[in-house]
């Protein structure tokens, strides 16, 4: 049984804040509330620990334009995947040189519209993007994201995004002789990444691809180490300290005297931990006379925004009005008529044994891959609100 | 490997209607069309092939306002999840008589708010819900879903609704005793039943739970047979007269002399096929030089409505402007940065050796589960618009 570890980092006074913001206003649910103070520590933190890396904020993880303007304004740079992502960035003060089109998966209009909106930067994993950048956003930087183990990781990356070392030595050869400027190596280590030598393969593999190149005279400044640094759920984590530590050795072990400039592109370590998300019990019940477990139904589910709970991949520390008397199990489920939208079942929760129907029950560490996934309208649902406390 | 086989009953008069219209109109993609003819063919089919019985689109299936209102004038009943699906149906025509508000998980002011619009039937699970169905609908009728086994549908229902045989018969005489109407037993065989037959265990079951009733003066007037009735995809089906014979002679074998009022919620087999969703091909790339397979992607994925390829449950059969040619095996992925957002990698689809970023893919039989499902942003992308052609 896993009782509810608290959102390791997330402060007593942002939680003070958004239970005054909570009581006060009295929003209705579902709702998200992100503590932006808690934006900003986050995002020092990760700075602070890998001290001369370029942040790029992974802007999928949260679009709320408060948060994109806090990052702007403490210089942060942006992690983009589709134009209407640029243009949020760029209303919220992000100059559009710090915005990488990081999202392999462009069309060519698309890389016209982020070019003509100043946007320089762009990853690519094919010879057709490379060649789309190459004529739609002439002159462009261009990082090539390869292929990477990503065991260890809750979401491994399959094989979606990236391609072979060989064929990305290929293609960074390609970009120099169309004209881009080909800046280095991109990959992702897989998102929420728990073990913090979790980047040291892949980053082996930039190096050599960088070494190789740079003896044909083609000199690769950047290593791209994308996303995947951890936020604090149910279980605890190890310290950021320990996930900076093993990145930079390991950057310094494989690139040796050539040190690169590095990149990253954080999204759930900044946000996750800002955000708490209300939700409202619609009813407690049991399918048989003999069934053990109660089931506590939300009204919040998997089309309402919590999608990381496919799989019980994500598993949000839970808090109730009820705590601290007695609890025990419950399967956890969505409001929809959707037999998927179940969140945990094999997870184990204890909850209080009065929760009842009009409960509120708070998820914590809910601030990434949220509001944004919730969907339009799935069984005439509302999509998930997002309020900002400062 | 699968070819694409048709849409089986998408007539060819509603493909050139919804060509004329793509062609016409050129909007932008992805985007959905729906052929009301179509729709008001699946609605007659069904109700030709079941006669006597309730037909209650399931709203939830596909909530677009001309479909609703094509079926309030066909003379529909509509099953529905939420307040807001209750509005719709009444926006769009429908009588409050013609309402089931068949979700068993409500909140007790969503109950209030379903009474004072006119609702007055009600399915539930559970004695909370029973209870205030009873306070706040006071002399409603009531229907109680029981758990049933779903294997041979494509999505088994699992353990979320109903609840076991004995406590729906105790609930249904606490309904009665509260002052409610006890309707009958309802169930869900699963959604995209494939097996005729699959209803068959579940109306013994209502069966006996209403024998037992009666046996104490209980008189329950109606059996609800749930959704389940399958669409055509991408492999081909029985006709839906077999459907019909089959939970037909069920009915009539499993209650005999007391022949109960029938009542269906098909939504699929309403909308799925009247709907063709168009998307662009984003990219076509490989991996590594010696991939076998070419990576297809479309700028529509799990997040902009196609939620029902998660575990590739839902094949759509696909047809693209360069049919005909050379084919080879493709994966087919979704444009966002989410390494989930693959459609299909183990169903065998082969497309055109031709194909390229900027070519249509038409995926047909979109129209149930996929507007309505769309997120509202993730990763910067519009949720999926609708049309209607008449």
């Amino acid at each position: 049984m896993k009782t509810s570890f608290a959102g390791q980092r997330l402060h007593h006074e942002a939680t003070a804040r958004i239970r005054r913001f909570l009581d006060h206003e009295q929003p209705g649910t579902p709702c998200l509330v992100i503590d932006l103070p808690t934006v900003r520590d986050r995002f020092t933190a990760i700075r602070d620990a890998l001290p001369g890396v370029g942040i790029f904020y992974a802007v999928k993880a949260n679009p709320t334009p408060e948060v994109v303007a806090l990052l702007a304004a403490e210089g942060s740079s942006f992690d983009v995947a589709s134009p209407n992502e640029i243009d949020l960035c760029l209303a919220q003060g992000a100059a559009p040189g710090t915005i990488s089109y990081s999202n392999p998966i462009k069309k060519a209009r698309d890389i016209a519209y982020a070019y003509g909106r100043g946007v320089r930067l762009f990853v690519s994993d094919s010879e057709h993007d490379v060649r789309a950048v190459a004529e739609h956003a002439p002159g462009s930087s261009v990082m090539l994201r390869i292929l990477v183990d990503t065991k260890g990781s809750t979401y491994p990356f399959g094989k979606k995004f990236g391609c072979a070392p060989e064929m990305a030595t290929d293609l960074l050869r390609l970009a120099r002789d169309l004209g881009l400027v080909p800046l280095g190596v991109a990959f992702h280590a897989g998102s929420q990444q728990l073990d913090p030598n979790g980047w040291d393969g892949a980053i082996a593999d930039a190096a050599e691809i960088t070494a190789k190149l740079r003896a044909e005279g083609v000199e690769l400044s950047t290593v791209n180490l994308g996303g995947g640094l951890p936020a604090g759920y149910l279980d605890p984590l190890p310290p950021l300290a320990d996930y900076a530590a093993a990145i930079t050795a390991s950057v310094s072990r494989h690139f040796g005297e050539f040190a690169p400039k590095v990149m990253v592109e954080p999204g759930r370590a900044i946000v996750a931990e800002s955000g708490v998300l209300r939700a409202e019990v619609v009813l407690v019940s049991k399918k048989s006379y003999s069934d053990e477990r109660r089931w506590v139904f939300l009204d919040i589910g998997r089309y309402g925004g919590l999608a990381e709970t496919e799989g019980e991949a994500i598993a949000y520390p839970l808090r109730t009005s009820r705590d601290g008397g007695a609890a025990g199990p419950v399967v956890i489920a969505g409001p929809t008529c959707d037999a998927d939208d179940v969140l945990y079942q094999d997870t184990c929760y204890d909850l209080p044994l009065d929760l009842r129907a009009g409960d509120h029950v708070d998820l914590l560490c809910a601030g990434a891959y949220t509001t944004s996934y919730s969907s339009v309208a799935f069984n005439g649902f509302e999509p998930l609100a997002t309020y900002c406390v400062r």
